[in-house]
C-alpha cells in the first residue's frame, strides 16, 4: 500500500476503506459514564481528578474496541479532558494514542488561537512538538486541530507552518453549528458575510498545498444546523473538507448534511458525539443493549445506523461514492 | 477592612493599594529561562517535560517574590503551560496558588470557548469546579479567564453564569493587538464594526451586575497597539475594565494607553509578558544586573520604569487617581 503524501490522503483514504464518512467525538461526562465503570475508577483511583479521567480511559477504550472497524475517524473535545486537570490531559494523550493503534485519524477538537507567538506554542503543543531544555519532546500528536480564527490571518499562520513541517491537518472554525452562530459570524466584510469570507480565505490557503485527491490538509468546521450556509460554503471552498458538527443531538438530519459533500460524495466528515457514545442511555437501544456492559455494542448500532441514514441520503442525491 | 463583594472590586482595591495599574504576563519560554534555573531542573527531573515545567515554577516563584509588592495581579497564559502536558497544566495550578498566596489577583489567559454545552465545561475548568464521581472537585482556579467570543452570546452565556456562581470575572476578545486584529475584527454589523458590536454586548452584560466602583466583573481584551480604537471602545464601554496586552514589546507607548483609562483614572490594567520577565535579557537591564542570578531583580526594575512612565502618562492627561 503506498504511503499517501498528506494527512488528508490518509483521512480520504480511511474514509474509503470504512466507507463511511463518520467522526465520533469521544466527548466523556462522567454523569453519563455507566456506573460500572465509574465504580471501577473510584475503587482503583478514588473519588478525585484522577479517577474521573481513569473512567474517561475505560469508558473511551471500550468504545474504540468496538466502533474501529466503523468509521475513518475519531475527535476528542479537549473540554472534556482538560477539565480534570494533568490527569485528563494524560489520560487525553493516551486516548490518542490508542486511538492511533487502532488505524485511526484524530482530531483535536481544542478550538485554540492567540496573538501569533503564542498561536506557535499552541500549534506546537497540539500538532508540534515541545521545545525541551535539550533538543525537543516527541510525544505523538493528534492529526487535525480545529482553530478559532477570530484574530486574523497571522493568527492562523503558525498553525499552517506546523502543519506543513509534521504533515498534519487543520479544521478552522467557518460557521458554528449553535443557535447564535450568526450574531457576529454574519457581520459584513466587502458585502460578504464574515463566515463566507473567512472560508475564502480557507480556500485560498488551501491552494497553497499539492493536493493529490482534490483537498487540502486546511479544512474547515461548518455546522451541520444550517443547511443553506452549507451549499455557500461548498462552492465557496472546493478544495476544503468540512467537519461538521450537529448532526443527531443538536437536531442536524442526514438531508441537510448531504449539501456538504460534493457531486463525488466527498467533502465532508460528520460528527457525532453524544448520539453515539451514550447510545446504551437512549430507549432506542435500550431493548437491544439492556445491560450498562454492552454501551460500547450501543454505540457500535448507533454508528450503523448513521452510516446507514448517510449513505441513504447521500445516495439519493446522486453522491454516493464509486465502488462504495 | 470590609470583604468587597466583586472580584473586581478587590482588584481596584489592589491596584490602588500598589498605586499601579500594571498585569504581569508569567509566560515563560524555556529557551530565555536563566541557565542556572535550567541547569537545577535538569540535575532534579531530567531533559523532559517535567524539566521544563519545574524550571518554570522556580522561574515565576523568583519573579513573584520581587513582584508581588509592586503590581496587583498577573496574568497566565496557557499557552506557555499546556505545551509541557499534565506536568504544564499541574505548575500552571501551583503558580495560581503561590500567586494567590502573595495576595495577587489572578488572570488565566486561555482564550477559550465552544459551543454552549462545551462552554460550560471551559467555564466550569477554570473558573468553577469539575464535577467528580460523587460530589466535586475543589481546586482553586483563577480569578479571571480570557474567552474568544466568536460563537456567539450562547457561547459567552456559560461563562457569566459560572462567574456569578463563584464571583469570578472573565475578560472578553473585543480587539486584539496583533498586526492582523482588523481583518476580521472590522466586518460590520448594523453599521458597526464587529469589535464594536462586541464591546455594544459586554457593556449590555455588564450593566447585569451590582457593581460598587462602577465596574463589573466581566472586562475587555483590548489591545493597547490600537489608540484611536481603545478611545472608542472606552465610550462604549464605561463599565468595563480592560485587560491591555500589546504595551512594550509589542510597541505601544504609555501616551497610547491612557486613552483606555477614564477621566479617574481607572478602567484599564496594562499587561506587560517578555518586557518584564526576561528583561535580565535586555542590554537596559545588563549592566544593573549582570547576573542571571538577579533575574527577577531585573524585573523588579523593569516593573518600577513601566509603572513610572505609565504615570507619567497618565499625571500629564489629568488622569492620576485621587490618593495616589
Amino acid at each position: 500500500m503506498k504511503k499517501s503524501t498528506l494527512i488528508i490522503d490518509r483521512l480520504i483514504e480511511q474514509i474509503d476503506n470504512k466507507t463511511s464518512p463518520i467522526v465520533v467525538g469521544l466527548d466523556p461526562l462522567i454523569q453519563q459514564i455507566p456506573d460500572f465503570i465509574k465504580q471501577q475508577a473510584l475503587k482503583d483511583f478514588g473519588n478525585n481528578l484522577q479517577g474521573v479521567a481513569e473512567a474517561f480511559f475505560l469508558f473511551n477504550k471500550g468504545l474504540l474496541e468496538e466502533i474501529h472497524t466503523l468509521v475513518p475517524a475519531v475527535k476528542l473535545q479537549m473540554a472534556c479532558y482538560e477539565l480534570y486537570g494533568s490527569w485528563g490531559i494524560e489520560v487525553f494523550h493516551r486516548t490518542v494514542e490508542l486511538a492511533r493503534q487502532f488505524g485511526l485519524i484524530v482530531i483535536d477538537d481544542s478550538k485554540r488561537n492567540d496573538i501569533g507567538s503564542t498561536a506557535k506554542l499552541y500549534a506546537m503543543n497540539h500538532l508540534g512538538n515541545a521545545p525541551l531544555i535539550e533538543g525537543e519532546d516527541k510525544t505523538e500528536k493528534a492529526d487535525f486541530l480545529t482553530i478559532n480564527p477570530y484574530l486574523g490571518s497571522d493568527t492562523i499562520d503558525p498553525f499552517i507552518e506546523v502543519c506543513k513541517q509534521c504533515d498534519k491537518g487543520l479544521f478552522i472554525l467557518a460557521r458554528t453549528s449553535n443557535p447564535s452562530a450568526g450574531e457576529y459570524q454574519e457581520a459584513i466584510v466587502n458585502k460578504t458575510p464574515l463566515y463566507q469570507k473567512i472560508a475564502e480565505d480557507i480556500q485560498t490557503i488551501s491552494l497553497g498545498f499539492e493536493a493529490s485527491r482534490n483537498f487540502s490538509p486546511i479544512g474547515a468546521v461548518v455546522g451541520a444546523t444550517w443547511p443553506e450556509e452549507t451549499e455557500k460554503l461548498r462552492k465557496i471552498m472546493p478544495n476544503v473538507y468540512f467537519l461538521m458538527p450537529g448532526y443527531g443531538a443538536q437536531g442536524a438530519t442526514s438531508d441537510q448534511v448531504v449539501t456538504a459533500f460534493n457531486e463525488k460524495g466527498y467533502g465532508a466528515i460528520i460528527n457525532s458525539s453524544r448520539g453515539i457514545i451514550f447510545a446504551y442511555q437512549s430507549s432506542k437501544y435500550q431493548s437491544q443493549f439492556p445491560s450498562q456492559e454492552k454501551y460500547a455494542q450501543a454505540s457500535a448500532q448507533a454508528v450503523k445506523n448513521m452510516r446507514d441514514d448517510l449513505l441513504r441520503s447521500l445516495s439519493q442525491a446522486g453522491k454516493l461514492p464509486e465502488n462504495w
